[in-house]
């Protein structure tokens, strides 16, 4: 196996990370590897915050639900759908920019999360640790107003990148069946559910989150504890309404 | 300079390729490597549609808007926002899914688009050489229908993988200020987006795009010939439209 689907296929994330710093020659590199990922039309329409201010490391932790490691961690990388620059360009050339819309945010979404992942495998295989925040899109009005993003910029995604302080398990994956598709997409039966689902639900630590959940199964446990109806419902109107404030949902010319 | 790192920064986005099939185990490995990013709350909220059939590769080839390597390559990875798999299970398990909202349908691209990235470096890590298609979010409707995706799949991006058949120059990027930030989002003067565009602007190849497309500078190109606003409120209509009739914009509850 080459080394670099070694670094690929042993990916854990981590949660708890040593408070020494990241070595500068090393972050540029782990930054310099982001930039290399495809970005549509070579626009590069994202940008990177680079986070190691303790202080502000302090308020961000906070910011994203008081995860410890955002604090702990000495580098927190925030990825951001970024027209800002590119329409300055375009103005400054006398070319009207059209990127004001939903198609312009997704493509600028999909370029920041190309560069974010490129980041992780580089941090990876330095012996950094990372773990991405989910939190990033739900606190966006707020992540906006602390980085003072200007019209054009909405952050994506933050990385916590660290050494790590921990050495977890690999967490479980479902089998292939339940990912991949041939040809076509083959829909599911309720055989195929149970089975591709039946090892995860297996899984000890499965026992243990049911019976501190006082419910009857993992899926319910998603359901009404970690990702319910009623969050995502806010979070889709404080995401939609970032993307509007941000200058990127004037969809009808 | 370690392996992965190396493999990362030398990049290139190949779009002739040799019609050598990739080996099964090789395949293999590059979903596996793709499934190991990392995945919100481990839900693996995405699946990849697998084309290497070549009457349907000619077909995806008029869909991508008759890009040739689409039907020369070998394979076409198509990443998909997923959550049918996940609602099946949660409701055979009697756990209502509360995911037919736009957070949950970000909160599936991106997972659809770290597993992409993760494929995309271990397709390099083995020779192959990797091309992305924006396309994918323009022809949303067309792909919907065309892989015959349920409710709760959206398609993100097709990434097309096979042997180079060329070795063309590593493409140009921004110098690292135009993209990355230290603490706060420091926004970009007339100077600043100057300098920053003007090794890009200096290139021959842009003298020789300017050239062709009888337009006053590279900005133009951009605003008024690849991406226009014409074009991207189209397609923002439509990707829009295939989130609505998936089922990920019922946002009041």
């Amino acid at each position: 196996m080459n080394e670099t689907l070694k670094t690929l296929l042993e990916h854990k994330t981590i949660r708890n990370y040593k408070s020494d710093p990241i070595e500068e020659d090393i972050l540029n590199k782990i930054l310099e590897a982001g930039f290399r990922a495809s970005t549509t039309g070579n626009m590069q329409v994202y940008s990177v915050i680079v986070t190691r201010d303790e202080e502000k490391r302090k308020e961000l932790c906070k910011l994203h639900f008081g995860q410890k490691m955002v604090e702990q961690a000495p580098v927190l990388l925030t990825f951001c759908a970024d027209f800002n620059r590119f329409n300055k360009w375009c103005r400054q050339r006398e070319a009207a920019p059209g990127y004001d819309n939903f198609l312009s945010f997704f493509t600028a979404a999909i370029d920041a999360l190309l560069v974010a992942q490129n980041a992780c495998v580089a941090a990876e295989s330095f012996g950094l640790g990372i773990c991405y925040l989910g939190t990033t899109t739900y606190q966006a009005d707020k992540l906006i107003d602390f980085f003072n993003l200007p019209e054009g910029v909405v952050p994506i995604t933050t990385v916590v990148v660290g050494y790590p302080n921990e050495n977890p398990e690999q967490a479980d994956r479902l089998p292939a069946e339940g990912v991949v598709h041939y040809e076509k997409y083959r829909d599911f039966s309720e055989e195929d559910i149970d089975r591709i689902y039946q090892e995860k639900e297996n899984l000890p630590q499965t026992a243990q989150l049911i019976k501190e959940n006082e419910l009857d199964n993992l899926a319910q446990i998603f359901a009404y504890k970690r990702y319910t109806k009623k969050d995502n419902l806010h979070f889709s109107k404080v995401f939609l309404d970032a993307l509007t404030n941000q200058g990127f949902m004037n969809n009808e010319g």
